[in-house]
């Protein structure tokens, strides 16, 4: 960074630094930390809209508590920028998301001042909670314990059931809402309109004021000490509770605006010496400082390369045949589909534009449900929906259907209902890295009865799969990748029923080794072929299982006999997906072909490209291509 | 049944032969009711408590509404007895829970009156507000819906999911909150307290009084117009939002007495004609008309078999040498442990006597941590305790645990965060059947990376996992089942630590089969082994791997490498368990042994006894010599 343009941030390489300005310093230092975090990411794609709404506030925090000391815990943690600059990682920045680089969120193993590692949401009251019962058990008492929640993380239940143990241990935790109305999409629930509500209508003062011009015309005097009587009456009944945080035993202040870093401060030295459980209610506007990023949040909460100065978005020239995304296929698909079936419904937790069930949300708004953060809500609701006739898709992201995991189970499977779950961003997610890899999914479902698990090989094979889905009455489930399939012509073409529980021959080769995979993957398994084929003039076989439940025994007995070799690969953990599916039906028909299986190791992987990190875990190309290799 | 002693309720086989009762006449049936539940509930153990405190809400329900037009929800289910009585299942419910019996829970295939079905908690509000959006889809403006939710149920982060959700849609939907201050145990957290407030305070009257009071000295009537402008002021503003229910976009009534069913019946008629989303605050007795039911409810939420004129219990006379459960065994341990270190915690989601771990809550209060019906919050909660050096045990029956599934990938194995898992329930559960029984977790946690998944054979294996487990700073998890452990002589005696990973020679036979194990079914593979060994004086080999990971591959290999045939063994789905880790141990290592997985078969296995249910899944003793015979 030049240190002319950012004469205050190049000097801060710890919150100790911070604490040597002075607090009229502080606005030109939220400038420099708003523009460098806007010209960093301008270039290395991040989560900008949320870490702009955030700088004031980090900056406060930073400045008014003894971090590390003090816990501090940024809920999701994609709008932690600001923070990861100001301790330490200013420089790293630069390589922020990058393999090998700095995460994108807090990570405990990065850094002293990630109190607690995050990616999902909800989850910073109760991990905050637990760091202040143990101060409290350290006899710890001048310790600090902060969560900086989003109004839309506030949604998950996860958070509320946080809220609800706070209060009753007496610790020491200052819950800051950050609200901007705003998940990823607009917010969407009851306590969003609440919030709005508390915001605007300031209400005790308010109604401060309605009593005293009531009783304004009499003596004024007398009138104050029956105001004050009355306020006092107030105060011992309806207001101890007049708060949906107060109802839940915290002290509740604000809402403060949180762009104003000077009150903020102040704000947070007066909190800091009242003990126990808080909320500081903070109203922000996500993006600010970039107009077009506070006026299209969502387009901006992670908008990709952007010009710095105009904030235009820089759309990188893609393939010339316009191949188009899963989630486009998904989105377009659901709309044909719910045209000529008026049972069908979309459900989406928050991630409406992320999985493109905004398509249908515009046109068919009646039957398209954002249920905001509450993956398991989304699921027993669509149960619900089900068990009275409806066909709802419900598409959560892999990662974030572990946080369903059992309503699948226990509502939708154990019942039979008809209910399709479209499981985006399946597989190894790239930059997002480990919080966000949907690699468990088919080891995690493959134990559960009665439900079919299935993965499209390309965009055809989605929309067939959907249209399949909806006529099969049971639990499905449909899990793709994030990004581009791999051809044109799937639009508004004739749907295919697919025959359940059937996989399919990709190539013919000789009888030694036969490659067996599900879903996109099997592209890399194609052309790991073609290449062989081309370079050492010989034929491999390969197989599309497209379903992981049930499994093709007919064609697996087929394949067994044949073959002396068997080489599986999936998008997914190397343990309990498709591997060791096919590991089972070799040791249980006792068939003496090998098997080696591919797929994803048994660590947690790291963020970066989705290349390198297909290459990290051997499954790209050149890695199929020496497995065959290996046994031709 | 006597007909002569059930005079109304002998004649009561669906809810309209109630409606053709008196209003006057549903106290005298309420009280059949009561006699009836504890009559057979006495004989045939079940879950008394819960069911005896919600007769004349039940009767009530069904006496307004028109089940099963109207949709009706019992949240966990286990205190729908009543429901059941009146619902064409009076004879029937002489086999609650047995084994091809009715069951203990609603089930949608059992009855159409069983809207949906139940077992876990907190999932009645998602699951009722899923059928509201679909009559009003359906353009059923009439059709009401109806949650049934304990207080306790409502600290569950799903059921704020919900609520958070539901008034949004403005569909047609009434929430019972069923408020008795327990859960299993008593209720914990704010909203518990909160709603102790709601109930005693009548916070609007009492407030009314006041203001009327301190204006009192006044011209009277003066005074009546000045509250009255007051009222209109706090109507207008406070109280608009003035109730946390409220806040969340419900309309609020009560709270009533729930045990009084004429007024709950022109409760419900009142309530039926208003549209929207409503909450009907009820205030219940847990245990209601049987004495000690109602002075100990948690021995009697589900007591055993019992005198239904005393209502004392009859204890069913034990094995004479004592021998304890794994239960007893865990909070004793668990105890002598945290007295040695003082960093240990004891963690439960509203599981505290179940687990046993009501013991350490006597003895050590402090750290010992009901945390309410929110296992997600445990688990993180749990965390946030382990990143600032704390060891907590967190105790989650198995079946629950899957309510926890993504913050145990996420918040605990990714940050390799030191908290041990106890895993109660495991395996097949007997008579809470199919939403109860914990075989899924050996399945979904074996993908998890840096996680120990160990099971102990008996009492002494248990005692020294959670020694061991202390001593060992990664995320570790223990499962076992419920009920009695194999022998005496475990209490005090010194702890041995056991290696990681490595498993243990149960029987040493000739070279030609191997039984491996996992857990106390080990047990069952030796009573089978030495039945053999009795009638056929064959000496067989049997292995107990003790931990699933990391598996004992050295072990592995030396009994691949010896014996012709495999069995494997577990109280856990045949899919993605012990079994699957041999079966890719097997291939990837490409040993010609032969390989036969017993396990819980690929389908839900409904209610019983362990017995029953054992023999039904092929895990039984007798199965196991035969499948050992098979090859000899």
């Amino acid at each position: 960074m030049g240190a002319d343009s950012y004469t205050l941030l190049s000097k801060i390489n710890s919150p100790s630094d911070l604490k040597k300005l002075k607090e009229t310093e502080l606005i030109p230092l939220c400038e420099e930390l708003r523009k460098y975090i806007i010209e960093i990411t301008s270039t290395n794609p991040g989560h900008l809209g949320a870490s702009l709404g955030v700088i004031e506030l980090t900056v406060a925090i930073h400045y008014v508590f003894d971090t590390p000391d003090d816990k501090l815990v940024w809920d999701v943690g994609h709008q932690a920028y600001a923070h990861k600059i100001l301790t330490g990682r200013r420089e790293a920045f630069v390589n922020n998301r990058k393999y090998n680089g700095i995460s994108g969120f807090p990570k405990m193993s990065e850094s002293e001042y990630d109190s607690f590692g995050v990616g999902h949401a909800s989850t910073s009251i109760s991990s905050v909670l637990g760091m202040a019962v143990a101060s409290q058990l350290d006899n710890n008492k001048e310790r600090n314990h902060i969560a900086v929640i989003g109004d839309g993380a506030m949604t998950g239940g996860m958070a509320f059931e946080g809220l609800n143990h706070a209060s009753t241990t007496n610790a020491n935790i200052l819950v800051v809402l950050n609200d901007n109305g705003m998940a990823i999409n607009e917010n969407v629930g009851a306590l969003s309109k609440y919030l709005i509500r508390l915001s605007t209508s300031h209400t005790y003062n308010q109604f401060k004021n309605k009593i005293w011009n009531i009783l304004s015309y009499r003596n004024r005097t007398r009138a104050r000490s029956t105001v004050q009587q009355i306020q006092n009456a107030i105060k011992g009944s309806i207001l101890k509770s007049s708060n949906l945080f107060e109802s839940l035993g915290f002290r509740y202040f604000g809402p403060i605006d949180g762009h104003d870093v000077i009150s903020m401060v102040r704000y947070l030295q007066d909190i800091k010496k009242i003990k126990g459980a808080k909320l500081l209610h903070c109203l922000t506007v996500k993006g600010k400082g970039l107009k077009q990023a506070e006026t299209d949040q969502t387009l901006y909460h992670a908008p990709g390369v952007f010009d710095k100065k105009t904030g235009e978005i820089i759309s990188i020239p893609s393939c010339p045949d316009t191949i188009e995304t899963y989630q486009k296929v998904f989105g377009e698909t659901i709309c044909e589909l719910a045209n000529k079936n008026e049972k069908i419904i979309g459900v989406t937790p928050a991630m409406a534009s992320g999985c493109s069930l905004d398509i249908m949300m515009k046109k068919i708004p009646r039957r398209t449900f954002d249920v905001g953060i509450a993956e398991q809500h989304a699921v027993t609701f669509s149960a619900g929906m089900a068990a009275n006739g409806y066909i709802p898709f419900c598409n959560i992201y892999s990662s974030f259907l572990q946080r369903s995991y059992d309503q699948i189970i226990h509502d939708v499977a154990l019942q039979k209902l008809h209910v399709i779950f479209c499981i985006d961003r399946a597989g190894l997610v790239g930059e997002d890295g480990p919080t966000h890899h949907g690699v468990y999914d088919l080891a995690y479902l493959r134990c559960i009865p009665d439900l079919i698990i299935a993965s499209p090989l390309n965009e055809m094979e989605l929309r067939n799969m959907m249209y399949t889905a909806v006529h099969t009455p049971l639990p499905f489930a449909i899990r793709y990748p994030r990004g581009k399939g791999t051809k044109n012509g799937w639009k508004n073409k004739p749907f295919t029923s697919m025959p359940i529980g059937k996989g399919t021959v990709l190539t013919q080769g000789d009888e030694n080794t036969a490659i067996l995979s599900i879903g996109h993957i099997g592209n890399n398994v194609l052309k790991a072929i073609q290449s062989i084929e081309k370079k050492h003039n010989k034929k491999v076989s390969a197989y599309d299982m497209r379903f992981l439940k049930p499994l093709d025994e007919e064609l697996l007995h087929s394949i067994c006999s044949r073959y002396k070799h068997i080489i599986t690969i999936e998008n997914g953990t190397i343990i309990g997906g498709l591997g060791s599916a096919v590991a089972d039906f070799i040791t249980q028909h006792a068939y003496s072909c090998s098997l080696e299986k591919m797929g994803i190791p048994d660590r947690f992987i790291q963020q970066g490209s989705i290349e390198e990190l297909h290459n990290e875990s051997n499954i790209n190309i050149s890695h199929i291509i020496d497995t065959i290799l290996k046994y031709l």
